[in-house]
């Protein structure tokens, strides 16, 4: 059986020469997302989406926000509240309250630490414990294909509630924050916590499965436009009631610290070029400040909404598209990166007519 | 002689128990910062600053950014150029033309492609060559100290023109984009260029000379703040009278391959929450949305400016610090994250009195 995790073997496989002479050396990463055919792109359920409406600007034109909820076996019981928070419709009349530069945007109820005017909240919203800021990772299934061409492996892994991903490797190798790094099914994703090495099985057979205390844990990275739960210094205090965008370097210390619910995934920059607060940790002063949320609708409640597709991870298109971020020859690059960080590889999104 | 940059023995120091105990478990990274003594920070000098005044925004409130020139031995022919610019007072009345979502914000000349209306530059700008991209290292000087406790520890690199800089290690282990990376004197630098390992001479002793063809090269790192140096395809047509700076998750792919000439230390927030240009790669796609630049003056030519401090690389305070951002155990913190990357470790600025 060969071995799956050796960070020197697969290294080796990241460094092949044979990735880069395959592609032409002119092409850039948006050349190759825009050749991508149709097969390779996947479309975002729009019940899998949350459309935030802020108030208009000071030039009246409107402010959305769409954000992709992650899927399992990340975060779903946070998911599922945010889902009822729309369902109750709790979500319209917040607000934004908080812009600090190259860190989050934060919203919620102004109020919210006033218990004599903090809005309700909904009945039947889950307590999350702690564990789940991570999932973990049952058994990998996979096949390495041939010449050691990456592009050509193929590893699912396979989690403990049964969800089974295809991962494209990032960096095999430790980063600062985790053993390796991946895009697993469209989202970016570090995994941690098992020391040594873990058995690749072939496809097609019975799979060892990882004894509990030697199961490795998976959990969503804190990259630019990730949403997570803001709660109080009690790790389980959070419902989904109070959210935040990253809008900046990727603050990874804040991974498997806070539960990371989505994404933004069209109009961001309502949020990154909003004016920063000037009070504590970048909470706006006054009331005036603030920026009013009208209403968040899940995605097939809202008329007239665009479809939203995701290049898929398991296409070719997706893996040349990750190998040029990291190999950039194209004309204004002097000095390839060699290398990428999982943060610095947006998952490509278009707008399709519905 | 001992091994010096062997990624072994030094993650093992890195990863050393005594750090982590040595330190009270409730302290946040602002702690270390607030409580450092004065003799800990060191001024900037402001002869080093530039100081941008862009014209004051639609609540009439004035945009000023600060900006630090990054002293040698980085992209010096460069940084001599922006101080000939900001002499002939050529960067008064250009404009920010460009605002790209989680990249950079841009300025220079709006017709600096037009060869009929371009603004003439000054006389004496150098043309300089791509391989001042990164500075050669001819040495290592240092000292491991006791017991492999980093902090204890004390390195000195010697570059090819005979500056000798303190390094403190963020990560000699590799990162995605370099073999090793360190806050250099205040700057994040990464280091990369040589296979195999490098000797480390005691302090006090005749230094080995690495011979020509093994120099490894050190570069400034595109770090959220930095600023760099427009140019068109050819690597060496960047004079610095078009400048950017980063706005979002670290762009490293661009080391190497831009100068980086300085960083923003003082109201980024008038560059990053600027709006977002619908052009192509965020360009304005009207003169009006173009916000001008009224004036670049050097800081020694501006009164009532404050004083400007950094919290110093050599200093106790400051690698508690990047140990406390690497391994948060305060309140809100359940899982310390371990490590951290370069462009994590924002280096501590402050406002004093002149």
């Amino acid at each position: 059986m060969r071995k799956f995790f050796s960070a020197f073997a697969v290294s080796t496989l990241l460094a092949s020469p044979v990735m880069a002479a395959n592609a032409p050396a002119a092409r850039t990463p948006n050349d190759i997302v825009a050749a991508a055919p149709a097969a390779d792109w996947k479309q975002i359920a729009p019940s899998d989406l949350l459309v935030m409406d802020l108030a208009p600007g000071a030039d009246g034109k409107p402010r959305r926000v769409v954000i992709q909820l992650i899927p399992a076996p990340f975060s779903q019981g946070w998911v599922g509240n945010i889902r009822k928070l729309v369902a109750a419709r709790w979500y319209d009349g917040i607000a934004v309250v908080r812009v600090q530069d190259n860190y989050v945007v934060q919203w919620g109820d102004p109020e919210g630490e006033n218990p004599k005017k903090a809005k309700p909240l909904p009945a039947g919203l889950e307590r999350v414990p702690e564990e789940d800021y991570a999932a973990k990772l049952k058994t990998v299934v996979g096949d390495l294909g041939k010449a050691r061409d990456l592009r050509s492996a193929r590893f699912d892994l396979v989690f403990g509630d049964g969800v089974r991903k295809f991962a494209k490797p990032v960096m095999w190798d430790r980063d600062a924050y985790a053993d390796s790094t991946m895009i697993l099914d469209g989202w970016p994703v570090a995994m941690g916590g098992r020391q040594g090495e873990a058995a690749l099985a072939p496809i097609g057979e019975d799979q060892p499965v990882f004894p509990e205390k030697e199961q490795r844990r998976l959990w969503p990275t804190h990259c630019y436009g990730m949403v997570g739960v803001g709660r109080n210094n009690s790790p389980d205090t959070g419902t989904g009631a109070e959210l935040y965008a990253v809008i900046g370097h990727a603050p990874r210390q804040l991974d498997r610290n806070v539960a990371i619910v989505g994404r933004v995934i069209s109009g961001i920059e309502n949020l990154s070029a909003l004016p920063r607060g000037t009070g504590d940790i970048g909470f706006y002063k006054s009331p005036q400040e603030r920026v009013a949320i009208r209403s968040v609708r899940m995605g097939n409640e809202v008329t007239g909404l665009p479809g939203y597709q995701y290049l898929s991870t398991d296409s070719d298109s997706f893996s040349a598209y990750v190998d040029k971020r990291a190999n950039r020859k194209d004309a204004f690059y002097v000095q390839p990166a060699g290398g990428i960080d999982v943060c610095n590889v947006p998952v490509p999104i278009r707008e399709v007519a519905q």
